[in-house]
């Protein structure tokens, strides 16, 4: 088979890639992943960070999801399209996909922060979300407007990631109450086709993040200070 | 004027988009920043981050570098091209800006690095720069093949950097010895005309990363850790 993406089902940065093959129609075959025991070709196709997705076209292996949103962009131009035409739009949606990178730090700091930390924590989350709600989707429907976009896909994983973040942290973000905009955004985004579809079992996905967050926080790998 | 650029002289974030902006042969006109006051055309255009790069076209802004390097591709595509026609080789491309992008807290950690961990600092550096050699750069003359393109740019900035970083670390590089393929790449791409008619002038360049790094030593305002 041509396409072949290497993924994990929890993995916020895989979904996007999933999301962007449906929307294309592009057929791939799915290799799911054990994190704990990747395989050979995880190794040899991303030696730098050893890290899923990893997307393989005609043998080819494309790393990093935001590279291969782009990818996919450019290899099928065709389908539905993922970034818009005109070049100043196109600069903002890659500059918002560039604020989520280096936001990811504070999102993942919500799962794992400690108890005293933990309003401040959610405080950061807010305003990080905030700007988002005020700048980037504004009043439009979908970050890319009447449709959704590469944006959307980016952030996408947030729309069912609430939930388990106030469930770990018992921090509550309170989106309707402080971000009614962005809520209608999660309730939008989840409703379309392609993307409700595809979303990971949110019973499965609490067990998952509880574990992650667990062996994370004993085996202090992470610090989000 | 059309196009303006907000900079400062000495930031390798800047340096990236006047190089871009020649090799497209836009006509621009710059407007130096004193980062310790700002400009109101900054803190507008630039609220999130309030920093430059800022290119202004037409009244709005782009701000970010590798953004900006993007949007300058994208509305000026005659002239040198600064990504590969190829959609693989631009994700390629897009790849090792991203890895730079990931890896900016190891290049700024060399100048920041204490007295005890200079070496452990210096060894993370070559690290970094060996992945860039054998799987970046390879048997190439530059990033880009036979011609500089954007990957060149956004790396650019190292090829007249190490002196300041190893004058104020206290540590060698040795970049000819242990990364001769690097070396010459910092050779040939500073005798591109482009390039070398626009360097920053490397005495006051000295005395700048002096100057910023007892700042931020003695404020605590950055901790490499």
């Amino acid at each position: 088979m041509e396409v072949r993406l290497h993924g994990m089902w929890a993995s916020p940065y895989v979904i996007r890639v999933i999301w962007a093959l449906t929307l294309k129609g592009v057929e791939y075959e799915y290799i799911e992943e054990d994190l704990s025991n990747k395989s050979m070709a995880v190794l040899e196709y991303n030696p730098i960070y050893k890290k899923v997705p990893v997307l393989v076209h005609n043998g080819k292996p494309v790393i990093e999801s935001a590279v291969i949103l782009q990818y996919i962009e450019e290899t099928w131009p065709d389908g539905t399209p993922l970034l818009p035409e005109d070049p100043y739009e196109r600069a903002m949606a890659r500059f918002w996909i560039d604020f989520g990178q280096q936001k990811s730090l504070t999102f993942f700091a919500f799962f794992l922060t400690s108890e005293e930390d933990k309003h401040k924590t959610a405080a950061q989350v807010l305003e990080t979300l905030k700007i988002l709600e005020e700048e980037a989707l504004g009043d439009k429907k979908f970050f890319g407007g009447n449709t959704i976009n590469m944006v959307d896909l980016f952030f996408g994983w947030l729309t069912y990631s609430f939930g388990c973040m106030e469930h770990i942290s018992g921090v509550q973000v309170l989106l309707p109450k402080n971000l009614p905009r962005l809520h209608q955004w999660t309730l939008d985004f989840k409703q379309e086709p392609v993307i409700k579809e595809n979303l990971p079992d949110s019973t499965a996905l609490l067990e998952h993040f509880k574990r992650v967050t667990k062996h994370l926080k004993s085996s202090n790998k992470f610090n989000p200070a």
